[in-house]
């Protein structure tokens, strides 16, 4: 098996080739969206999501092949949520991967479209592309949708919007992540089973205790670097989540316990791994990446 | 066959009914969000896309129970559309169905997250609703994503955007309008064809293209209201799109030219409506209905 950086790396090439061969449209008028669209998408990124579903897949002894579409279409949503979170009347962030946020290289108005434009096309993604039967590619557009929906990371961020500046418990604090990246994390690795079509309940049960303990180190590991690394290195305006008065772990734990808490979180998530023996090892690599990064 | 006046306010209460028992939550900190969404979808509205899902079901001597399900979803598509149309950064508008919009009753923030939501919420029902085949459930969700898309809706609006101050043809104005209100009425029709698993190509081609002069007439009729009606009859600001500098039948045939449009479409798509019989009244109905209404 080699090394986890050799196959972080491939497997953002490997999104980012596919990703790069979408969005090719000439039409009078659409060139701004399209752009937009390119941008934002294109723009590079950790690809936390598609290294899930593709490390998930792996776990079940799946082919990967059709799996960049369930790996694109999870990263369309992010990129989506990205840009309509960034837009001046919720974050108002100038800043994203080290470029100019989409309404800024672009404009408000163009930011709201590629945001919409790109959920659109995450589900004419999962619903036509790739070769499932018709009840897997239905179950996985479905899982896709909840998890994008109100009741998954649209709702995490109404949550979010409702809590700058309230004194959140550590439960409300996690709730509230499970929805705004935790939903999308699970659907990440979940998506990346069912791929397989040989995923059995219990694997599914498992994946989905491993999911929720890794969508909220990655959480509890974004509020730590947004402390820690300066903006050079994470691409995003140092301590702007602390400075908005919204709650974090380093706020309410300390540094040192939200440390703690990102690791406890990353042992949890590798014991529930036993059951899947050495195919799961990209898994259990992804979650020590998770609350290791510094960006 | 009952009037259509009473068959219209039929089909409305019924969607008006399925609406309303949807978005229950009572999930802390998403309290406003639902209450945007509530406000948003079961404020009124003509409910044009339901009353043709339910019409082309009908032409096709489909059961028309299940038909909720895709009415609602494309209820929901367009709904989203509307709030994000009227936010600041896009048409910039204060009214909508003779109340407030939806950023101005709520705030910015939520109303993006609203339209997000309801965008989502639309392809968690029509992927996992009702009680179709697998495939036809498939169809039915590729179909309304690409309507919602930049293929479709939301490439309308970009065209729309880019399309200000511009000067446009007649061959450039029905493009953009084929893409941000001819495909969501394409799609509402279709559905409703496929909702009953029995139409055929022939059937699918010809309301294609039922729809196709419909959704254009649609529009003229649209542009003519903006004119003639005013706002206490419109629910919207008279004169605004023109205001705008934005590009209409009206001003690009006169006044009697696009009333003259608008019957000449309405007749092209009663007559694609032939082999269908009486049991297409409805749709024919709804044809005139369309370029009658005055608001």
């Amino acid at each position: 098996m080699s090394d986890f950086g050799d196959y972080l790396k491939a497997c953002q090439k490997r999104i980012d080739t596919h990703l790069d061969q979408q969005f090719c449209n000439s039409h009078p008028g659409l060139e701004r969206l399209y752009a937009a669209i390119r941008y934002s998408v294109t723009g590079g990124g950790k690809r936390v999501r598609p290294l899930l579903a593709y490390a998930s897949c792996e776990a079940l002894g799946g082919t990967d092949k059709p799996v960049d579409v369930v790996a694109g279409a999870v990263e369309l949503i992010h990129a989506y949520s990205l840009i309509h979170d960034d837009l001046p009347a919720m974050d108002d962030d100038n800043l994203r991967r080290g470029r100019p946020t989409c309404h800024r290289a672009f404009d408000e108005a163009t930011a709201i479209l590629a945001g919409d434009a790109l959920q659109a096309l995450a589900f004419e993604w999962i619903s036509c592309e790739g070769s499932w039967q018709a009840e897997t590619r239905l179950r996985m557009t479905t899982l896709l949708a909840r998890a994008a929906g109100p009741q998954g990371m649209v709702g995490g961020q109404a949550i979010d919007l409702a809590s700058v500046g309230a004194q959140l418990d550590q439960n409300a604090l996690e709730d509230m992540h499970q929805h705004k990246t935790g939903a999308l994390i699970h659907a990440s690795v979940r998506l990346g089973a069912l791929a397989t079509e040989r995923a059995d309940d219990d694997q599914l049960a498992a994946l989905e205790e491993y999911a929720r303990c890794i969508g909220l180190a990655f959480q509890v590991q974004d509020d730590i670097i947004d402390i820690e690394s300066d903006t050079s290195v994470s691409g995003k305006q140092q301590g702007a989540d602390h400075a908005r008065g919204k709650p974090t772990y380093p706020a309410m734990l300390g540094l040192d316990g939200a440390h703690a808490l990102a690791r406890s979180l990353c042992d949890q998530a590798i014991s529930t791994l036993e059951p899947f023996g050495s195919p799961a090892e990209r898994l259990r690599q992804v979650a020590r990446y998770i609350v290791e990064r510094r960006f």
